[in-house]
């Protein structure tokens, strides 16, 4: 049994598996091309159980965690961030390594990276669907045009297609919305297309990759690829989205109770914005939620406690609110496990996951490499 | 002239040394043992410089960064957070090295504490003044006097005082408001101090320690010591509070521009919660600010640009919400300085600063040690 003393991320990496094996039957069944996010893990080790799924393709989110990637074998890396230029050299060495393929939504970057590069590079456009972050408007023809012209004057520019991040899947609170914004967005991508081809660029991909659709719908017309990362942990965000169930949640924080508050039923816990993160989820009936809560249960944790959330954080503590009932069996020294509420967000700030037999398993963080 | 091709957190240590000097000058001033939080920076390089300005004790927030700074020669080190029993054995390792004072809202973990320690630990009792964060309540004159009866009841503990963070200074908007609850956590202080008085308990120590009362109060009657930490570099969050001018901010995270979006006013930078944080301060006027931006400016960043702000921030995007006069000066390429909301969030994200002069100066992460 794992015992701790201090704040510990925790991996149930037959939960991870699971996860995994799920989504590649999925990607398998929707004829598209399964390239996972791997921003999520950050592991070499979580990265090879996606090989043993036939997984070959990855995406990433920096050009240093594509060259962690690549030191581990992977060949077929996309950059799923907008190109930065200043990070030229990187990228130019990296193009000898692997199959690398970057995301730009302008020209103007184009003709300096063709010139650096010695072996070709993929090149997607970001377009914006509505979720307003990055990206080329999806109806903004003009620019699209523009971008595809610049991309093929240039020999070691390969133009690969159109890619989207359907961030507002996020804030979809039901099926039928979700389904919705999906929709839209398929609609939306397959129309700039079809803009492209008529312009003479034909045969360009469509890559969208969000969680929430790629976990719970079937329809991914004229999608050749999905980029979910979120899915192999899942976190507090997915479940309050009806996403995941609670036992698709693989990563913890093992957090030790140092107080209890009767008079105000909370128990404050070592475990705080630097093992978590500072992300929350909003709720109506419950306010700002840092996580949500387990015990202890046979070689892992338990269901999540009844009542029960990290109703505050700051640096190195959390307040968890519960009710009396469970906060009398809590005492100074014991274990309470909490499912984070964004896991990329959470899995970065650690360097390693304890996994449940106790063996642990190396992460890196954004400023290891 | 510093050069950034990635994120990059920057240091202006002339101003972080203004800081320490100006709130060194206070405490002397005020009659105060000054006993600054060195969690905020985390750097054996500016912990020396408070070292210059006459401090010889310090707060952390946690056993490892104790270790981390006793490996550096500091004697008197107080861990500021309350006790993990779980971590005896480290703390009785610590305690040979140094004068080592705990943080205690309970007198269960004492006998063991007791026990185990080799060399005499010295006791803090936590105070709630109100935050509700953790402590004991300043009016349970019961559970006050039952600590205090089991701490000394041991040769080896060493009953100090009692100790409170008044959290509700930053939820202050006004100079008004700020003096007046710091006079009420004072009142409180002070008056359980005398209720421990009365029962046996003198000579009691009371150390108070939040940056906004810290720097701009000056009645800190009844008060032996101030533990103030975030003001070393400050913050937007101390900004919005008036309680620092934008000079006094002395860290920022500098970010490479990926695009523009001319339609909407605003930037995307390569700069998200992985550098930042997720922390936001929350203004009525312009809803979830994740940080201010300036410009580079001779050897350092600028004035902060009016009317713009990061608004929104996923793991490695910012949003940059601007005005078309400025977004018209943008370009991919630049780099834009993004003062951080919460700076000790920020740098925990970080092993080292870039100082203006370009040399590296390490600092760690919560599990670097």
């Amino acid at each position: 049994m794992l015992t701790f003393i201090k704040p510990t991320l925790v991996l149930d990496e037959r939960r991870a598996r699971r996860n995994i094996e799920r989504m590649a039957e999925r990607a398998g069944r929707l004829g598209v091309r399964f390239r996972p996010h791997f921003k999520t893990h950050q592991s070499h080790h979580v990265g090879r159980i996606f090989r043993e799924f036939g997984v070959e393709a990855i995406t990433v989110s920096s050009v240093d965690m594509a060259s962690y990637f690549a030191a581990d074998g992977w060949k077929d890396i996309l950059i799923a961030f907008p190109l930065n230029i200043l990070e030229i050299g990187e990228i130019c060495r990296l193009a000898s390594r692997c199959s690398l393929g970057l995301l730009v939504e302008s020209p103007e970057g184009l003709p300096a990276l063709a010139e650096s590069v010695a072996a070709p590079v993929g090149i997607w456009i970001k377009v914006n669907v509505g979720a307003n972050r990055a990206g080329v408007d999806w109806n903004d023809r003009d620019l699209l045009t523009k971008i595809c012209r610049e991309a093929v004057r240039h020999p070691r520019l390969r133009l690969r297609g159109l890619l989207t991040h359907n961030g507002r899947t996020y804030a979809a609170r039901t099926s039928d919305a979700l389904a919705r914004v999906h929709a839209d967005a398929l609609r939306k991508m397959r129309r700039a297309r079809q803009a492209l081809a008529a312009a003479g660029f034909r045969d360009l991909e469509i890559s969208v990759g969000d969680t929430p659709s790629c976990s719970r719908l079937d329809d991914f017309d004229g999608v050749d690829e999905i980029r979910p990362g979120n899915f192999v942990l899942n976190d507090v965000m997915q479940l309050e989205l009806g996403i995941c169930g609670e036992k698709d949640i693989a990563a913890t924080v093992a957090c030790p109770v140092v107080s209890t508050h009767p008079a105000r039923n909370e128990a404050v816990i070592y475990g705080g914005a630097i093992h978590l993160s500072k992300e929350d989820v909003f709720s109506r009936k419950e306010g700002r939620i840092y996580g949500r809560v387990c015990r202890l249960h046979g070689a892992g944790w338990g269901k999540i406690l009844p009542r029960t959330l990290v109703s505050s954080i700051s640096q190195e503590h959390g307040v968890v609110k519960t009710t009396a009932s469970e906060l009398k069996k809590l005492k100074a020294g014991d274990i309470l496990f909490v499912l984070p509420v964004h896991s990329c967000l959470t899995v970065n700030l650690w360097k390693e996951f304890i996994r449940l037999d106790g063996v642990k398993i190396p992460t890196i963080r954004s400023f290891d490499i």
